[in-house]
């Protein structure tokens, strides 16, 4: 049977595609507790040699990395998603066993539907019809799928770096997109990169009673001062030099801020909240995602329980992510802020680097950037919304600076997806036109 | 049979003192968990009346306070004991069954030996053996001993006030004392107030990916902001108004200081310290106990566990505990602190007060305290440590407030005893000297 079209083929299809994606689902693969990462790793490539790709697992430092090519043509198109999972926990919060996949009322549950085994299946589901469609690939297809994505992919930048050749393209999808409230897709064009730091102080063998507090250091006190040295009451962040290599948005950049609806109420709402940080809004609140930013994400010292203690404690922890912006480099960053702190007297302060990503953009101008807004407003009949940068982080570096690929994206998500939470879901409408899109992209990007 | 001395008659008797302590420490009564404690209250009055004393249990609006009293005379003698006791946790640690009396080399373990069933079983032999060599008490003796010292007496102050005429007395004998490192007799003549609160930062109705960190409101970096604006670098407090009533030492204070042994080396030593905060050191030292402390005792806030995780807390909290020094008064502080965030713009953050006590001292000039001292010399044959002030706090303000009573104190601890700790112990014969000491102080105070 021959189809007119990929939609057409993708929509007979969708059955058999979400059955791929429930063998997906029910292999777990959770990268941080080291569970099924190596059966997940075999899995994926079995089903990429089922559907005519030559699938090879490569051994990192890490978990292992799935690499797997097909087609041939003057194009090629390079892959980037991941087979690991975030942790199901907490398993009672689930409506339904996270490690099977389940469909209710239009939607199918399961960790990794969304982040990012929904992905996979579309891409291959979208490649299939577009081999059934033209008798064959218009182009060579690269698929890099990691295990580590989870875990801030830190053997992916070495990888990357090492197989230059083997990984070059022409053009790179990423991992994770979808739709807004309004239905509208979502293109992301860069991601920010993260330095996360542990802070430790510890002033004393042992806790002390506070009795003695007049006498005996404070790690709690000695970590706040040191915490509130770290940013002015503007949020500018003091570490000197902490500025020197970060970019404000380009022009092009700029006009996409300002295509760019941020649903402000929607987000206030959702948080409870009546203003953002130093009351943003409008383009100012589009702009901040080209500010870095020193987020505490943790504290930990002395009694935390119920009631009174009265204890001076020994140790005190804090745990930091900074959000670097273009061209900021996390090993700089830490540098510098070593230096700051021993300059201010902190050298006692240790700083542990928990993992670092730099960031990366694609710039607006670059033609695959446009085929991918085109197949978009296509594909949904909505302007697609572009983000010149989001707020997260990710792996998109090594691609960028080794590869020098534009990079885009098409996904399967929506603003209920729950991605890293229970329930994680995603709409089956939401996984046929992502699964269009990237069959559209790939046509109108090799010319067929 | 009849004896010579007190100091006789407590060395033939120390085997049936201790029986005494075996009892009380068989009974476990840990305020905190709510945990045998009517059971000791009744086990405490027991004893008293098989002792000689006309012994009351008083329900109060938290645990029952044993009140009791014997003997005649001129004079009236209180005693201020508590037959509660920490818990024993961690059970592991405990080298014997915390809830049973062992004696091993000389020293005698179990939870509350020391603090503070030993000083009840010590006053209660002290008193017999006074009876023994006088025939009768030479004065009149008043027992409260109450059940919720280890959770800040939160209901003696109101106890103490509503029986001012039923407790009225000439003198005041305190719980806890004993010897030092070089076996010096240790005498408190005053303790610091408290004031615990615990600080709640909430900026949102639920934590948030970091990758929002530039437009979501951060409960940590709230909370810290906050904290920082508590204390100057030289651990002055800033709270207006909060230093109006603290007195400086007195004359006599300060020449109690200046006799006073701190044994700075070894206090370092035990924590591991090279300085005390501010590099004091020597009479500056001694003198800081006169300087009341804001001491950060626990910080929680966001993902405290192992590695990295990107969140936005939206909620933290600090536990903060005030030492107050004569005339502060935790009340009037606890509404300065709370005008003070209100006025630097932090309305928002909740401050919940956990216990408040004031400070009491005695003057040292008292006629008490120089007999407390001349016994102590006598018995333990060295010159005694008298601090005006210690750095902890206690209940003594109700009764130097209401009952206008003087207050020094003897006890059968020394520096091991692990109060509050795993093996808490005294040693057999510290517990003999102590009792000897408060033998002699009854008779020398009531002249006989």
């Amino acid at each position: 049977m021959t189809v007119a079209t990929t939609d057409d083929y993708i929509e007979q299809h969708v059955g058999s595609a979400l059955q791929q994606l429930a063998r997906l689902v029910r292999q777990p693969s959770v990268s941080s507790q080291n569970e099924g990462i190596e059966a997940a790793a075999r899995l994926v490539a079995g089903m990429l040699e089922e559907s005519g790709f030559d699938a090879q697992i490569f051994p990192t430092e890490g978990y292992p990395v799935v690499y797997a090519e097909a087609g041939d043509g003057d194009k090629t198109l390079l892959c980037y998603n991941h087979y690991d999972v975030q942790p199901a926990e907490p398993f009672e919060l689930w409506n339904s066993p996270p490690f099977e996949m389940v469909e209710r009322n239009g939607k199918l549950y399961g960790r990794g539907v969304s982040d990012d085994k929904g992905e996979i299946a579309s891409r291959l589901a979208a490649l299939e019809a577009v081999r059934a469609v033209h008798g064959a690939l218009p182009c060579k297809v690269k698929f890099v799928i990691e295990g580590g994505e989870e875990i801030s992919s830190p053997h992916i930048p070495e990888f990357v770096s090492e197989h230059r050749e083997l990984l070059g393209a022409d053009a790179c999808i990423w991992e994770s997109g979808g739709v807004d409230y309004e239905g509208r897709p979502g293109l992301t064009l860069g991601m920010r990169g993260i330095l996360y730091v542990q802070y430790t102080a510890h002033t004393m063998s042992r806790d002390a009673h506070s009795g003695s507090a007049h006498l005996l250091p404070n790690a709690a006190w000695r970590l706040v001062r040191m915490l509130n040295r770290l940013k002015d009451e503007d949020d500018r962040i003091l570490i000197p030099g902490f500025y020197d290599h970060a970019r404000p948005p380009t022009a092009d950049q700029e006009r996409l801020l300002e295509q760019l609806d941020l649903d402000e109420r929607e987000m206030r709402r959702s948080y409870g909240i009546e203003h953002f940080n130093r009351n943003l809004t409008g383009m100012a609140a589009k702009e901040a995602v080209f500010s870095p930013t020193a987020n505490i994400a943790g504290l930990s010292a002395g009694y935390e329980g119920e009631g009174p203690k009265t204890v001076i404690p020994a140790g005190a922890l804090a745990k930091m992510d900074f959000r670097l912006v273009p061209d900021q480099d996390p090993e700089d960053i830490l540098q510098k802020l070593r230096a700051y702190l021993d300059d201010l007297g902190f050298g006692d302060i240790e700083v542990a680097s928990l993992g670092g990503e730099r960031p990366a953009v694609t710039p607006p101008s670059d033609p695959v950037v446009q085929i991918a807004a085109e197949t978009a407003r296509a594909v949904y009949g909505k302007e697609p919304r572009i983000a010149p940068l989001v707020g997260g982080s990710g792996p998109m570096y090594p691609f960028r600076a080794y590869l020098d690929v534009p990079i885009v994206n098409c996904g399967v998500g929506y603003p209920e997806s729950f991605v890293h939470a229970p329930n994680e879901n995603i709409r089956r409408s939401d996984f046929i036109l992502g699964t269009r899109h990237m069959a559209r992209f790939v046509q109108r990007w090799a010319g067929v």
